[in-house]
């Protein structure tokens, strides 16, 4: 089988050796990054670079678009123009609707495998990213059927468990379950800082309110690092994520991500209500629910 | 020295195992839960149970109430009535306002260990929980140097970085880095939990939209394990924590959690006006800011 990725970055780095690995297909690889191509040659993440877009596709039998957000429309229409009857196109962007115009052509089908890693690039690439991870792909009436099933079957011999859905319900899915993270750990990360800034700034202010809570006890102060909580550390991890990739995302999900943002506000509302009221009761039950919704996404034994 | 411990769970537990195994001290313990007192006894938090309160409390020259938040007001109230002239009381509580009576008292000073884990009780206690941990403390000009500089000294012996705070600012601070994490985690989980199972209702309604992608492609039908991303498992490790632990912090940091839940609304109609306006300079500007941030908190090598 010949399978060609464009754009060599974590993701398609890591298809690419999964597809030489598991399926023993034979890949081509393109990217405008003439080092990145190199370095996908190098770790054999490909088995050979083309020197263009055309070129790449021409001939392949499944080819996957792995390139930003932000271009991603524009690869998956050029490979289109110049791939066969006999190809099977699909992306691996975090967003589908975007896509629409391309899911009308029965050789494309979008995709999206819930893989990744801190640090992207093709050097962090490895065969086992996909291991259990599900693989979204969005499917239509008008899809070839073989095609399609020749995408799915390639997809499990990675180890990802592929999962059709419809690309609406898959973008409002992804707002709530990985963008909004990403939102409110930017927006408590601001916090959280300047929280920090105001106590260290009281304490280089000394007593001003007549008590000795200004200064600080103990040798130091105010040089070592801050304790942060492990809730906090754990809450900020994502903030700031890489910027690029990260504003495409956002652009591409903005409307779906906006109704995540006011579901959020009206859920901070409601607790700021149940505080006003010193409502024992009403956090103690939303607490309780919140216990419950863990448990069910991450089972009772989550760390 | 003598040390007495009000409620031996696990902070009482490990302030008992530090006290003993670091300063060398007797170490006396109250706790009207029969059972966790003995477990303490046999764990070796303390060398001795104490019949009642009072009888815990006489002779200490240091005492820590390490009761839950609801009662501690109580505890300390308690202690003060029945501790000499030479006893240094102070307490854990992760707010500090809400004992703003007994910081009247020269023998009173208010604590709180940014320490814990996240399971509770004595029997995850351990004589080095406070390693490296800040330990707030809020001594005002009433408080008796002598007895403050014993409390303090004992402190830095349990490997903790004392700093004096103020109140009011301590409580600030807390519902930024801490109990706004929480919020804001069972806030998220809910609305995950939703969107999920939004997601899997879709699969079992087959195709109503014409389209495949009500379908789930492949074996299992749902039966296994969803994926969850990295991102949202951080976001909501803390959700639904101990109901009635968190219950009395939130009630007892009201006003401080309150103003900083506005802040995060206001934050996210900040962003949410950004997606509005498509504005990808803002986003990136804002998502570079948080990066910053993340890095003045963590350090530019955090995980």
């Amino acid at each position: 089988m010949r399978v060609t990725i464009l754009g060599v970055g974590l993701i398609g780095g890591s298809i690419g050796l999964a597809a030489r690995a598991r399926a023993g297909a034979h890949v081509c690889g393109y990217d405008p990054d003439e080092a990145a191509l190199q370095a996908a040659l190098e770790l054999g993440a490909i088995d050979e670079r083309a020197s263009d877009l055309a070129a790449a596709v021409g001939g392949a039998q499944v080819v996957f678009a792995a390139t930003p957000v932000g271009v991603l429309a524009e690869t998956v229409r050029e490979a289109l123009a110049h791939a066969g009857s006999d190809c099977v196109l699909s992306d691996v962007g975090s967003t589908k609707l975007a896509l629409d115009d391309a899911r009308a052509d029965p050789r494309f089908v979008g995709g999206h495998p819930l893989a990744g890693a801190e640090s992207g690039g093709v050097g962090h690439a490895r065969e086992n990213l996909f291991e259990g991870a599900t693989w979204y792909l969005t499917p239509t009436v008008d899809t070839d059927a073989e095609l399609y099933g020749r995408l799915r079957g390639l997809i499990e011999r990675f180890g990802a468990r592929p999962a059709a859905i419809a690309p609406e319900v898959h973008d409002r899915m992804m707002a709530s379950v990985s963008h909004l993270p990403h939102v409110l750990a930017n927006v408590l990360v601001a916090q959280a800082a300047d929280a920090l800034e105001r106590e260290r700034a009281g304490e280089r202010d000394g007593d001003a309110d007549g008590e000795r809570g200004g200064e600080r006890v103990g040798e130091g102060d105010g040089a070592g690092p801050i304790s942060i909580p492990p809730s906090l550390a754990d809450a900020i991890r994502v903030a700031g994520s890489n910027t690029a990739i990260w504003t495409d995302i956002y652009l591409a999900n903005r409307l779906a991500l906006g109704e995540a943002i006011d579901d959020t506000v009206r859920g901070l509302q409601t607790v700021r209500a149940a505080l006003d009221r010193a409502d024992a009761a009403a956090l103690a039950a939303w607490n309780e629910d919140a216990r419950a919704a863990r448990e069910s996404l991450l089972g009772e034994n989550a760390p």
